[in-house]
Parts: C-alpha cells; structure tokens; sequence
C-alpha cells in the first residue's frame, strides 16, 4: 500500500462538487419537502464525509450554464473527479455534456429527488452518457454516497 | 374598501417585469413588423399603468439564463408578483420553471407575438404550467393587461 | 381623438363575445373551483367593460359545434369583432378555424383556466392560429382584457 | 334493508341511457353482422331490466353532438347516473368529456363492439377517463350489464 | 344494353350532393382565391351535369355534423349514391364515416382545394377509407368529375 | 328450450376464471382503495353467481407469466370458456396474447380498477385483440358480469 | 370566344400522360381485382377522350425513376401539362417533385385505386403538393376525368 | 440516540436485496469488464456491510420473473426494505411495479452498469417510478451504498 | 479435410434448439394453417438432420421466460450452438437477449412464420441483434436450414 | 415419387436469383469483413446447389431499380420463383414491392449481413410482406438456403 | 515542399464530381431564383479551380440513381475522391450510401441551397453520415470550396 | 475591378467570427482526435485569410449563451457578416436563433466535426434555419472556407 501510495502524487488534486440552478434555494423553500437543510449544510456534510475518505473537495454553484462549462473545463487541471448535481440543465445542457467530455475527469451524477419519478422532460439527462454513475432519490446523501463511489474509483 | 387596505401590509412589494433575450432590440429592428416601440417605452407604459394601478414595478431584461434565475429567486423576497417574458429561454428553460416554482409568487407569461401562429418548438412553455396565465399575440399592450390581471390576484 | 372618431363610422358593429360548450354550466358546478359567477355575470360584467370601452357587444353560448359556425359566418357581416373562448372545440373543431378565417374579422381567444396545466390534449388549439392572439388562465377577467384588447385593435 | 331504503329519497331519479350517431341505425343495416335487434328493441330490454332492479331510465338517442351535451347537462338536475355509448364521438369529443366532467354523476361507458379490436384510432376514448369503468365489445347485453353496475354504485 | 337497363328500376334514386361547414360562404368569401362562383351556382352547374347524364341529384349544405349525419343516414334509403365535400369535418368526424359505412352507398369524396398543399392535419381524411374514391384540388369542376364518376359506378 | 338443452353435452365442461400477478394480494394491502374483498372471497362470489347461471367454474392465480401460458393452453381440452384478468401482464404479454388465440375458446377480460384512467402503459392491452369483449373499472362486480356475458355466449 | 381562341397559339403542345412502375402490368394480373383494360386500353381511351376534348397527347411509362424524371424535364419545352399516375414512385421520389416543380407545368395526379385506403405508406404523395389536384380511385375513368380537368386550365 | 433506538422495535425485520435474471452469470461472462466478482462475493460484502450499519440481510437471485413477485410480496410481511436490482426485468415488467407498489415497502433500485449509457431500451425503467431512488454505474459497489441509503431511511 | 477435423475435439458439444411459448401447441390447433406437424415431428426431423450432419442436439420447450433463461445459462456450459425460436418472448423478453449474450455461443434465431407480415409488435425482436442471423417464415424446415448454417459456423 | 415427378411439367422454368445495388461490389472490398467471395463465387455455388436440387437458375445484378423492376415483371411468364436480395432498395423501394405483388410468384428474400443489427432504417424492408420468407445474416450461404427452400416449396 | 510532392505518384487520379436528379436544369429555371448559371458553368468553374489546385476532375451528371451507383463503383478505381450533390437522392437513397462505403474514398457533400431551410425530409441525408464533410447554402461556391477541402485533404 | 470597389464604403466593417461552448479547449484534449491546433491557432490562420480576402475579423469565444447573444446584437452594428460555430449551443438555442434574426446580417454556420455524423441530437440546428449556408466536417478549414463564402456574398 505504501509502494502505491509513492507512485501518485502525494497530495491528490481536490474532487469538484458542482451545484447547478436553483441548488442555492435549497432549505429556504418548501422545507415541508425538501427539508430544512441548506446547500451550505450540504456543503459542510460533504467537507466531513470527504476528510474521512482522504479527499479534499471544492464546492461550487450557479445559475448560470456558462460557468458551470468554465468550472468544469478549469478542473480538467485543478481538479481528479467530479460530482455534479446539473439541476434543470441536466435535461437541457449540450454543453455540460461537452465540458465533462473535454474535462476527461471521472463523474458522478447526482439528484436529491427522484427524477425518473417527475416530469417526462426530468427522465432524460445530457449528463448520465458522460458520467460513471448516476445516484438519484437519496435526498442529500446522494452526494456523500458519490463521494465514496469516486474515492474509490481514484484509489483504483 | 378601507378596512381591507387596512389588513394587508401598508406598502407592497413591487412587481417584477422580467424580460428574456433580444427583447432589448425591441423597436430597433424591423419596425414595420414589431412596430417602433422600444423596450424603453414599455417600461415607461408599463410604469403609467402600474402608478394607475396603485402597484410599483421594477423593470429588467438580460440576455443571460442564469442572470433571469438570479432575478427570479430574488424575486422572492424582493417583488410580490412576476410579469415574464422570457423570450426565446420560454422554449428551452427548465432552469426558469424550477426559479419560478422555488419563487412561489404569482406570475403571469406574456409574449408580444402570438407563438401559437409561429415554428412548432415555439408552441411549448416551460413558463406556462407555473404561470397562472398566459398572454400572447397582443403586442406590448400584453404586458398592461398582465399587470391588470396580476393587481386583482395581489388584491385577493 | 375627435378627428379620428370621426374618421371611422359613427356606429361601429357589435363585438361578438362567443361562449362553446359546458360554458354555460359557469357557477353552476364546482364552485370552489371555478366561483360561483355564473355566465350571465360574465355577461354582464362585459357589457359594463364594453360600454366603458365605447363598444357593442352580443353574447352568445352553444354546446353546439354548427351553432358557433353559424353565429361566426353572420359575424361577417353583423360583427367588428370576435372573442371566443370555444371551450372543448377548441382542441378538436376545424370547423371553427374554417369559419373565423372565412369571418375575415379580428379575433381573440379566451380560456378561463390555463389550458397549458391540463392535459396534453388541451395544449392544441385550432383557434390559436387564426387568433390574433390568447389570453388563458386569468379566469374570467380574461374576458375583459380581450374587449380592452379589441377595442385598442379596432382603434387602429 | 328497509332502514338504508328509508334513508335514501323514496324516488330515486332515473337513470338515462345516452346513444350516439348512428345508433339509430342498429338492426337495419348489416344485420348478419350486428344482429337484428333494433335501438328500440334495446330501449325495451333495457326497460325491463331497470324495473327488475329497481330503476327507473330515460332513454335517448341523437347524432347531434350538442344534443349530447344538453342532455348530460340536463342530467345533473334529473338524473341519478348515465349510461353512455357514444358512438364515434367516443373518440373526438371533448365536449362530452367536459360535460359528463360537469354532471358529476356517475357514469358507465358501453360498447356494444369490441373497438379495442378496430382501427387505432378507436383505441382512444376521450370518455373512459370520466366514467367509473367500460364495457365493450359484450353486444347489447353491455347495456343491462352496466344497468347491473350502475344498481349496485347507486345503492353504496 | 336494353336487357340490362330493364333489369334496373325505371326511376333511379337521386344522387345526394352533400356539402359540410363553411361551404356555403363559397364565392362570398376571399373572391381572389375561391373565385366568385356560389354554392348556388355549384349547385346549377351540378343540376346540369346532372341533367346531362341521365341522373337526379339532391343537393344539402349544413355547417352542423349531426344534420350532415342525419342526410347520410336517410340517404340510405333515399338516394343512390353519395357525392361529399365534408369541409373542415373531412378531418375530425369518425361520425361521418360510420355514417357512410352504414349508408352502403357508393360515395365520391370531392375537395375543392388541394388538401395535401395546406396543413398537415388536412391530409387525413376520416371520409377517404369508406369512399370510392377522392378528387381534390380541380376546383368546383370536382364536383362535376365526381357526377361522371358516378353516373358510371351506378351504371354498372 | 328443453330440446335445446338437449342438444347440447348435458355436462358443459367449466369455465376458467384466471387471475394474473398481484391479485393474489387483494384485500391485503390498501383497503381504503381496493375495499377489504380478498381474491378468496371474489373466487367464492364467483361460484355463487356461477351456479346460479348453470356454469361450473375453475379459479386461478398466478405471478407466473408461464403457469397462466400453461394454464390456457390447458383450457383448450378442459374449459368451455375464459375470464381472464391478466393484471400486469395485460400490457406486456404477448405470449399470453398467443395462448388465447390458441385455446380457441371465448374469452372476456376482466379489470377490476379502470386501467384507463391510469398510466398510459395501461391503456394498451394485448388481451383485447382477442377477447369477445372487456368489462374495466366496476371493481370485483366484473368478474360477475362477466361470467353473465360468458355463459349467453356459451348459450348460444 | 373565338376572340380567346385567336389569343392562344393555334397548335397547342401535347398534353405529357404519363405512368409509372409496374402499370404496364395492367390487365395482366390479378384481373378480378384491377380488370382486364391493359395500359394499352388506357392510352386509346385517353386519345379518345382528348380528341374530343381538342388536346393532343403523349403517352409514356417506364419502371425507372430517372426515365420519368427525364420525361418530365423534356416535358417543360414540349408538353402543355402533364397528367401522372407515379405508381410506387408516388410514396418515394423526391426526385420526381422535383422534376416537376422544374418543369413549370400544370399536373394533376391520377391513383386508379384508391391509395388512402391501402398500406399507410401509400397514403403519402411527394407529388400532390405540387399537383394542381389529385383524382384517386376511379379506376381508370380517372385518367379521363384528369384529361377534363386540365383542358379547362389550360383554357384559362 | 439511545432514547431513539429503544423507540423502534428490539429486532428489525432484515432488508431483502432482490437480484433478477443473468445476475448469477456475474464474475463468470466477460470478466475483463464484469470484473470477475461473483453474486457470492456480492452477497458476502453486502452481509459485511449490513452488519457494519446492525441490518440483516436476505439475499436472492431469480430468473422468473413470477418467482420475483412472489419474493416481492412475501417481503411485505418479511422484510423492513428492499434494494433491488432487476436486470432485464427493470425494462420491461409491470409486475415487478404493480408487486413493489403492493408492498409499501421503502426500496432502492441498482443496476451495476449505467444503463443511460446503453441501448434505448435500457433507458426505461418500470422500477424507477416506485423506487425510492436509484444507484447505477457505480459497479457492485452500488449494492452497498443501497444498504448505507436504506439503513438510514430505516432509522428515520 | 482429416487434418482439420483432428483440429477441433473429436466430441463436439451438442446444439441446443430452443422453443419459447406456445409452440409445444404446434399441430394441434390450426391445422389448416399451421400444418399438422407437431413439435415432436420437428424434433424428430431435426434429429435426423443434425446426424446427417454430423451434430448433436438437445432440444427443448417452455412457456417459461425464466426457464429459457435458465436453459441458455446452461448452453454456456453444455452446448456449442443455440437454435432459438422464442415464439412471442421474441418481441418482450430483454432477458433473453442479456442470457444469450452471456452465452456466448452462435445463436439463429427461427421463426416458423413470417412475422414481418405479422401485426407491428411482431416486427421487432430483441433476439436478432444478438443472433448470427435470422430464418423466418420458410415454415419447420427453418429448424433444418438453421441447423446447416450452424454446422457450417461450427466447422469454421 | 416417379409418380409425384410425372405429375409435374418435364421442364420447370428456372429460378430468378436477383441482387440489387452494389452486390456487384462483393468481394472486391473490406475483404476483412465480407469475405474474398465475389457475386461471381455466390452464382456458380448457387448453380451448383440448383443441379443437386434440380432446379435451374437465372442469376442477374442491377443498381439500377428499374432493370430490377423489368426483370422481376418478365419473371412472371419466365421463372418459377424468385431468390431476391435486393441490396439498399430493400429499404427504400414501393416498385419492388409492387413489382413482387404482381409477378405472383414464391419470393424468398436474402440478405448477406444481419440487417436487424445495423442502422434502424435497415430494419425496415419492404420486400419481407410479400416475401414467403426471410433469410439474413448467415452470409452467402442464406442463397443456398433460400433455394432449399424455394426447391420444397416448389415440389409442393 | 518539392520532398512531400515526390512522395506521392507523379499523376494522381481525377476527383470525380457528381451530380444527381435535375441538376440538369440549373440555370434553365426560375433563374431569378438560382441564378443563370448552368451546369456547364459550374462545370467550367470547377475545372479551373481544380487546375489551380493540381488536381484533375470529372464531372459527371445523371437523373438515374443506377447511373449514379455505377458512376461511385468505378470512382473506386478511377478516382481519388468524390465531391457530390445527389439532389433529390441525397434524401432517398440508401444505395448511394452503400457505392459511397463500398468506394472507400473521401467524399464530400455539396448543396446549391440550404436544404435546412426547406421542407422537413430534405433535413436528412443518407449521403452525410458516410461523406467527409458538408457544405450547404452557398450556391454554386460550394462546389470550389469542396474542391479546396478535398484538395487539402488529398494532400494529407 | 477599381470601379467596383469604389462603389463600395473605404472601409468595411469587420467580420465577426463567433465560437460557442467548448471551443476554447480546441488542441488541448485529446489531440489525436482533434489535432494539436488550438483556437489561438484558428484565429491566427483565419486573420491571415481574411487579410488576403481583404477583410478586417474580430474573434471571439464564449462559454456563455448570454455573451453569444449579446456579441451578436452588437454585430448589427458593428459588423458586416458573421461566421458562426456555435458548438453545443447549436443544438439547443433559440436564443441565437433570434438574436441572428435580429442582427439582420449575413451569417454562415461551421462545424469543425461532421454533426450528421454523430448523436440524433446533434443533427438539429437552431443555427441552420437563419444562415446563409453551412459547412461542417472540413476540420478547421471550415473557418477559411467560411471567409471566403462571406467575402464573395458581401461583395454582391
């Protein structure tokens, strides 16, 4: 272990956890529903989960497509993986379908609600042909479950 | 009438006029079709008939998806109802259907032409099953009764 | 102003304000749906707005598909104007499309309830392309902006 | 039993058998095919066996769709429940769906053909989404079949 | 040639000219594109063809579905043959067609425009799988082509 | 009527009435939907209602798409006639579809919910094509109707 | 009239009649079905009904696509207008649609059998949306009928 | 904590971890990209991790998919959870939905491979709609952070 | 020739010939169709020439999904070859498409009809894109052809 | 037999085996992939399988899909059968398909590759409904296996 | 420079330039629409741009979709590489998809007009998937700028 | 020539050449596919083109539709043409569409790969319906291939 542990870099590039639109709503509406938690909750969720696998993570929102795409296509070099929860342009976004192509990072996608269970237009996404997996449903442990997918994935 | 002016807050929220992508050349482009009009002077209409109507509006357009959201969610603390026009991101948006349900304001969808008469992907909405109405084809005269019909609604 | 009325005709046709099938059980059904205005209120409420507005109005209802084709092909000749809201043969009769075109006379298209909500059978209209334009969801104050609209239409 | 009797009115309102197009026509054409048995012939059985159950019905035919409607809104003050077999506007009209919809009674579809057999597009039933069930496809035995059903709805 | 025309009855059954909505607004309507030439004028020109080939016609017009089915219906019984232009119900009514198929008589569908020129829900025709066959887009002549066409069916 | 009788075998072999996946658990799960019958208790209803019309029956129930194949294929020698309420494999089994046509025997289909008003998986059902007919939405009471419908046939 | 006479040129150019694959197998097979008139019967009766008519005609078919986009080139300097019956190629050539919107002429599309009533594949026509008209199902009666049809445009 | 445990009852009913057909064949087809873990392996690191987080575990593999629903419906009374894997089933079983949906049981659907990925039929499933969530792509290791998921639906 | 046969072993696995549902009924029903050859026949005719060629066979029923299954599963193992006729699991079964590519053995799929003159359903098999090639409509003798193909795939 | 041979004409018109577009190109290209085999190979094997059948053959090539309209026209008075793998235009050709109806001739349709594998469009022919039967993916072999066919449906 | 240019044969083989259905016509039609230049024209003009470049062409033209099969084959021995417009074919033919895989040269595709811009089934191509590249819209341009693309590719 | 260009203003207003989503990352991922040139590189070639061409470009490249929507309503003023590669925007974006619309300038879509080639959502273009022309799969070449399509249109 020690041997394999010599060949990769000593410190390990930081995994992207990146928020699409909306994701910044999270806990301040309809908590009947989506619950009291906050994205900055889910964030520090994700801090702790990630020290106890050995990964350090950067978190990330925004609204807007576009810098999703510059997000996406800066981890290429400042990042080892990626978890990304594309919100409403996982049904819509070409180009975060590229970025990620052009990223060449592992991904996982997730979703805190169970989008095959929603819309017609929630069951296709421009993310899942680009990802290793797909977590959906599992509320906001989604993303920690994501973290141990890809903590093993870049031990492999 | 009194009382009932009595019970709700002494000053609302304004109303938001939200305008989507290329309604800022509004006037400046082929004027025989969509009339001389700017995006100016539907403000400044909008303004008249709202002070008419004893409401305060605030007037935007942006280009960019993501600086819509932003509005929308602001929206929320900030206005106490959506006027929307959103362009062409009308078509495409599930970025602003899930900003105007994480709003939970009212809001009505106007669009100067009539879409229905236009290309078949124009005839979809992803404004429309969020909004509580729609209103199309009647040029910016539209976005006056729009604000009629959100005055009533806010007075309920 | 004076001017110009006296350039149109000193007594302008009536609009026709036209009413498809079940419309007439308004008020009658549901009511903590639809209200309990009946379509005898609608009617009324539009003649106050139509004389407010300068203008004549008939008001008519049909369950009866060749009625309303009837009512439309006298429009030609008795009527400036049309609003309809031709409920359930909205989504199915070509018939009425026919007949509106052959009434060479501006039309608009009323929905009581946001026909985009409902089901995918109801997002088609066959009046929609021949309208001048839609106004749906605003319950029946839509019919009320449509005589503002009109009025603004024939003004021209 | 004579306790529940005594809680219900002593006249239940009757029960009306509603025909289509064309269902006029039954026994006098293709008679190897549909059998000699003519609309009246059915009204006659029906008849009797509504007054072996108890029920009183009102039978009536019309190629009219608006006929139709009239009497399904005239049914919600007169009658108790409908039978329907609407013959080809099965498949095309929405206004019955929007009038049975306003009845607010309950409602048995019959098929005396098994149109789940015919050409596709009388697969689609724009009434069976509105009744309580169907019955195709049984002859005209589909009509006591559904006064049996009816019996038993209006007796829970 | 004799013997045969012994074997027929002495007085044939008048052929039935059936017109559907909207048709009787021919030549009032749009004179640059639909000419100047009436359903009166139609119908005279149609007596006279009529006249030339030996036959009788019965000539209807109804902007209502269920009167055009009743026609169909007495039809039957009282005509020879059938030559329609259902007009906008062409496209809507499996009640026409069922009609027809009850009717068992030849039928000659006539459209005085190219229906496959113009929308897409034009190009299907509920009339054309019962009828004999179709003429579309030869004008008014249509009508006279399909008296021809049935002057020889019924000479068979 | 006792000559008829006579010609006919004086012991007619019985009717199978088969039950497909998931009917087992009537009764046991959701009785505030489903009522508290369990598919014992249809199947004792069942026999009552056949003696009373002369018919002895077979009750059946499988989660086994084969075992119902088998059971079918079995009827061909063993049973005058099928009620099959094939649950869930209505929609998706064609082998079943085969089995009936094979049997050779009448057979009514049996839904005790209105699969109509349900998913639109559910509308489609590859029993129909080969059924006499289809009894949807009248809840167990079908099953009864059905076995009415099943022995005219066998009657005639 | 003689004055409209004198304003044309005296010889007018041959009518191009022309047919497609495998309608040279006419009266060959199936003779119960399609009759015993060969495509050789066709052509005399056309030249029959021309003369009477005071057209010229041109009579061709060939079982190549090319051949017949070759004729239809050559028709645009040689031909008056053209009557085609496509056969297979109907459903199939864009080369053909083409070919005649290239040629300029007037063409009216002849189906000896009714095409809406056969395999769905046949009931689009690459060429009705550049035929003045379309005659479907009349046998070969309709060649004759098409005849009519264009010597009265071309006498426009 | 303590507190909370003592709520719920001294001894859970085990989680069942449902395999549908060819995930038997696993570890020994293709090992270069199944990976040449056997279902043995996975049951036993399932076993490890259930008794990581205090669950018990049943664990089952079928080809039938009768078998399937049996083990389904049993688990209503068995079992407090259900992570479930149905292979090929997942596309195309209704039964499997209708059994899941009767067992009101909170379950988790796996698939090893990321089935967005794979052929369009792949991209259906009838799991999804009543599954909780869904972990796919992520390999065996998905079985296991199912487990972590459930186990804390369980303790809410 | 000696040489090559040395090559491969001198006890070359049998073939398996696999019939889906209903086939186990072949010869019994329909014989004025489908021949009165039963499934015994075919396996006795299949026996005689795979020893002419030289082959072993095993051959096998089910109505079964599961079983077909399980018995591919096995083929793996015990067999060299598959001959598949899935009868209507052909069109449904995403199961038997993963099992026979788990087998990885040449597989042909057979048809004793032509089932693309069959109903639409019928044209799409999930057996074909994982089978060396298809035989459909040549009737029993299709076993036979199949069986040659396969000898001559096996002695490649 | 001698007896069953008598009863046959002495002579038998031969066998058409048709190729259509760029099977002239066999083994000239991708060798790799179709085999070093050209169509020449394919005809002398096929002659050589004929003799052993007794069967002649007449072995013909076009890309042009008039030649093969001509030739399958003549093979109505000229052959026995038709072997016909018809290349691309199996796809795309309505004149084959009308051409195969009126030669009233046992057709079997070949193809080298599996076309069910390859592009959707592929997966459509128009030859197989009129086809007896459909032999693809079993390489050059399936024309030895066609006339294997072809020999026993002939004999009968 | 003058090292590359020896490496490759003294005299490279023409490019072919192919042309299909009516193109033929250019210039002769509706020159206010393509202009008045003909194929000869662009003929002339591909010659000297061809001449600029090095390279050697043949341009060919045929409305026969044979001829141009048979033209693509011998490119594979006479040619270097393909620029064609096949017209109407370029939306039909899955033959010259075949000749241009089976020429296994580059191939460019080439469009006088956007055939995005026109009627849906121009919007495919079976050329496009199997040629290099793609130019469209620019008249007769697009023919050198092909050239310049193959020249370039050519020189590889 | 002199003349010709006197006619022209001294001083064009520059070409804008406009790159969507991704397009920055151009030779820095996976250089084996797309090669080692990098969009500096691009703009470099295309200045250089342009310069020979005689005209002035400016070149841009955003991630973000807003800013593309933006850059092109400043083109109306600022630029004489557009050359477009709108990468994954194209597939997905009615706002370019409109904004190009609304530039009212001559514009010309590239794709350095070939779209038609690759995934069915890639073959629509929001692009395609307002440009001149365009030109894919050419590899960078496209750009240079663009200028001089755009030179010669804004030379007319």
């Amino acid at each position: 272990m020690a041997a394999k542990a010599a060949q990769r870099p000593p410190v390990r590039k930081p995994v992207l956890v990146l928020n699409g639109p909306n994701l910044n709503m999270l806990g301040k509406r309809q908590p009947q529903i989506y619950g009291r938690e906050t994205l900055a909750d889910v964030e520090e969720t994700c801090r702790a989960e990630a020290a106890r696998l050995g990964l350090a993570i950067e978190f990330a929102q925004s609204n807007h497509e576009g810098v999703l795409v510059d997000l996406i296509q800066a981890a290429r070099e400042k990042n080892s993986g990626i978890i990304i929860n594309a919100g409403a342009y996982t049904h819509t976004s070409v180009a975060l379908l590229d970025a990620l192509n052009a990223a060449e990072l592992p991904a996982i996608e997730v979703h805190i609600s169970n989008i095959y269970k929603r819309e017609p237009f929630r069951h296709r996404s421009y993310i899942s042909p680009v990802a290793v997996g797909v977590i959906a449903g599992l509320g906001t442990q989604g993303y920690l479950l994501a973290l141990q997918a890809l903590a093993r994935l870049l031990d492999r």
